[in-house]
């Protein structure tokens, strides 16, 4: 029987990443890494893109950046350890330390002995909870094949319309991917209220949707699929809770992943309440010769202290690293996860670091929020982009954020999940040194900005959620938009046809003060937000108690 | 006379951004603020982008965002101060706690009684040390006026050619700014022997210089100017040691800024070692009375403890903060800077962050540096690009990091920023959780990978300085390029006609090494750095003692 220092099961990310640095820290020693599939080491997450066209061939995801495939054979000569494709391992054993493995081309098995064994079998698509037709034009969106069989059918023009199932982040990369190039008509279908409900709070959602109904996607949100059926000229129908069916040339099933934890659990290893293995804070299962990594194992929410289970290909790498130092003897802790996102819809960027609204109540914080929407650098510079933030905190706590729109959020997501990593407070944001010049940012950053009002906040400054029904909002309040005539006028607030909006620009306010009722509500209108904060100081100090700003401004509703 | 509660002398960021807190905080007392100039809250980091004609008109830089100018009355009406422009403060009398005020335009002297005080005065250009004839076409680029008077000039097609002294920020965007939209032959002469010298280490300059190179910017480093004359034609006539004059339309005096103290020095407040305002944690200077921030103070480096000069209108806006909090009675401290510069030169992005290679040896760390070049996204993702980074730290200890490029720096410095503001070590790097999605970035970040490649030169990996002349490289090494021959092909390394490297592709190595002698030195040549990294291993294991990596790749080198 082959013998091997180091087991790897699992191929893709959190595998070849700890068999490279165990590589690099311990030369001598064998490592073997089995993989499933044909391919090893590819971009999971670039599928997206492949199918949507962006990326000409499935190849390139398979490719260094120089060009080289990753084959077996480059992993050995270039990295230096061994890799067996197309072979399924189907036990572990732990009593004799030995793998099964079933080598799918010529249905051999073998047995192959570990000295220490890695788990890294990462994650499948969610099964519907609803019956499905079996048909290659109905499938989930997870692997190679998937991305593959879309696009084939897509550029030969096979794909007129066509279906998503789920509104998570594979959910809005694929209907981009179909609704973009390749023209088709698509219908997405979540059952939550909103879009990505796991990672943004309804109102920041709200803006997803509205890009995806600009980009003609028909979104059913709330919508509950009760069927997947096949007609008789073999296209999908797709049958929905309360209203008409859907026919449609192809359904993707983006339901969501789990981990795949078959193996672990057929051997005994702990499983932990979210269905991932369980590992300590050295990714060591229960079994202190295994460890496992990536998708395949649930993390521990750093800001909660609860597990979740959080699959991602950048965490899934920081993973390898930290299972191969504590292979080659270098105690390493993975200290968890504060939960950082980004995704693109079309023409906006998305982001989420932290804890949404949502989920930070239900871990049982004080919380509180503001909101403001920011140009990516001075206004005076050509071609600034816009993007509406959430933050969420605790008193001094920073909690979470959320960043949507056009403009470089990225830098806002990153900065604040390093300050996260650090039990950051909304004095280090005002404290926060960023690079500035002209081209790049502005002299006053927005998390200053955010950080200063939610200070203020703590005086008596009242928001509007910008997701509230404001066609059917409670209350007669005075609506009161301090914008210039021309904004008011080119930059519709959208409930102006309904609410009548009394238009006093904020340079005029004080001297035109009288003509409000002091002892009416006045809810306020400006362009992002920061306006309706000065002029709420301005109301306050004339003795008006019951002032709200409407978060992020008309920009936030747009 | 008249007195208010708090005067501020000063009217660009640090003044009207501490009467703009304090107005809010303490909305009934009486805040008056005297600027010199008939502008006040201009954005003048701005000024380079109008000489540009990149902004239309100078009013653009002098507009809030929604079009109102920034007069008096729109600090009255919609910030709740007043401010009184045209009025040149020319003494502070500190026992009987009143200015002395002349009036521009009418030339009438007032007094002006305060409670508290806050000099946020700014900062001078610096005087040239050489001799400089008067000409309207030789000027500083400092004040508004420099840049009306540049774009006057520029834009009716009166200037054919510049000069430029001083390669700092200012004399870099002013050379864009000329060199750019007007097409004028510029000529950037700077004394020492790099472009941006207090910033960037030499090496990382030099991308810098290739890019003014391609943009035909004429680079004239390490040169001093003795005097600018002006010729019979009423042009200027630029006399620099050891070698011939330069004659040119036009000539910017780009030799940095001082702070300007004249007024705190002449009423006896103590002046710090760099020249600046000395102010403690508080801002508060000398005299408890007297607060002061902005370009005319000195601030406390947070990595080295010493103290700097450091004129930033970003900086400014925070001082402007922390002192109006204190005078509103709550102590604020403002923590000291770390310094986080960002810089456009024509089609690449400049930052830097924290201290230099240079700045962090005379403070007397034990220093250690590690240069990669990375995409900003994955290199299967249309359009990304690149940049080099060098991260400069102290055993674990961070202390600073220099990125120039095409790519998307700008998260790296910020993200970098915040983790010194927490006394960041490697290992904050190697579990910073970045967001992830193929169209913004990787899933392993730059940042993971400088701190893996950082931790692993503590186990003997040497770099070669990118800005090394590998053309009289000591020493007698094989030159290995690693590449695919493809890529020493298209991508050529700039010393290959002189040295010939061998070409081992890095999947090659293992089975072709016998071709290299393992007693004779091996510098390693690849596009980026990690690839050199990895063939550093595979060298070591097979015997080879003396192994080196060009830091950055090629790509450093273009």
């Amino acid at each position: 029987m082959e013998k091997s220092d180091f087991v790897i099961i699992g191929g893709v990310a959190a595998g070849p990443k700890t068999a490279a640095v165990l590589a690099r820290r311990l030369p001598e020693t064998k490592i073997t890494l089995f993989q499933k599939e044909k391919y090893i080491s590819y971009g999971t997450c670039g599928l997206p893109y492949f199918a949507s066209g962006d990326i000409n061939s499935f190849e390139e995801l398979t490719l260094t950046s120089y060009g080289v495939a990753r084959t077996p054979e480059f992993f050995k000569n270039s990295k230096g350890f061994n890799v067996i494709v197309q072979a399924e391992v189907t036990a572990i054993n732990r009593q004799a330390k030995t793998i099964t493995v079933k080598m799918l081309e010529t249905g051999e098995i073998i047995e192959h002995s570990y000295g220490k064994l890695v788990i890294a079998t990462g994650a499948n698509a969610v099964r519907p909870p609803f019956p499905v037709a079996n048909s290659p034009r109905i499938r989930p969106f997870t692997r190679p094949d998937d991305a593959i069989n879309f696009r084939q059918l897509a550029q030969t023009g096979q794909i007129g319309s066509a279906v998503v199932v789920g509104g998570g982040f594979i959910g809005c990369e694929v209907a981009e991917a179909a609704g973009g190039l390749w023209g088709i008509e698509v219908t997405l279908i979540e059952k939550e209220n909103q879009l990505l409900p796991y990672v943004l709070d309804f109102e920041m959602a709200r803006m997803v949707e509205r890009e995806m109904h600009r980009q003609n996607i028909k979104l059913l949100t709330g919508r509950l699929v009760e069927k997947i059926e096949v007609n008789a000229e073999g296209n999908p129908v797709v049958k929905i809770k309360g209203q008409d069916d859907i026919s449609a040339d192809y359904v993707f099933l983006c339901l969501g992943v789990k981990p795949e934890v078959t193996l672990a659990k057929a051997c005994g290893l702990e499983i932990g309440v979210t269905g991932g293995i369980a590992v300590n804070n050295y990714l060591q299962t229960s079994d202190s010769d295994i460890y496992a990594g990536g998708d395949c194992i649930e993390s521990e929410n750093r800001l909660t202290g609860k597990k979740i289970y959080m699959p991602m290909g950048s965490l899934a790498n920081r993973h390898g690293r930290v299972i191969a130092e504590n292979l080659a003897g270098t105690k390493t802790e993975f200290p968890g996860v504060v939960g950082a996102f980004l995704v693109k819809v079309f023409d906006i960027n998305v982001g989420s670091v932290g804890l949404s609204e949502q989920a930070a109540k239900k871990a049982g914080f004080y919380v509180d929020t503001v909101w403001a929407s920011f140009p990516d650098k001075p206004d005076y510079y050509p071609e600034y982009k816009t993007f509406c933030v959430k933050i969420v905190y605790d008193n001094n706590k920073l909690l979470g954020l959320q960043a949507v729109g056009k403009g470089d959020i990225f830098r806002r997501i990153d900065v604040f999940s390093s300050f996260l990593q650090n039990n950051g407070t909304l004095d280090d944001l005002l404290n926060f040194e960023q690079g500035y010049a002209p081209p790049y940012s502005e002299a006053i950053d927005p998390l200053h900005h955010l950080a200063a009002i939610a200070k203020a906040k703590s005086q008596g400054l009242k928001f509007i959620n910008p997701g509230t029904d404001l066609e059917n909002y409670d209350g007669q309040p005075v609506w009161l938009d301090i914008r210039e005539p021309d904004e008011v006028e080119s930059d519709k607030w959208p409930y102006a046809e309904k609410h009548k909006p009394i238009n006093i620009p904020l340079n005029d306010l004080r001297n035109r003060i009288g003509e409000l009722d002091v002892n009416r509500e006045i809810v306020l209108i400006c362009k992002r937000g920061p306006r309706s904060y000065q002029a709420t100081l301005i109301l306050k100090q004339a003795g008006f108690k019951n002032v709200a700003i409407i978060g992020g401004g008309v920009t936030a509703l747009k």
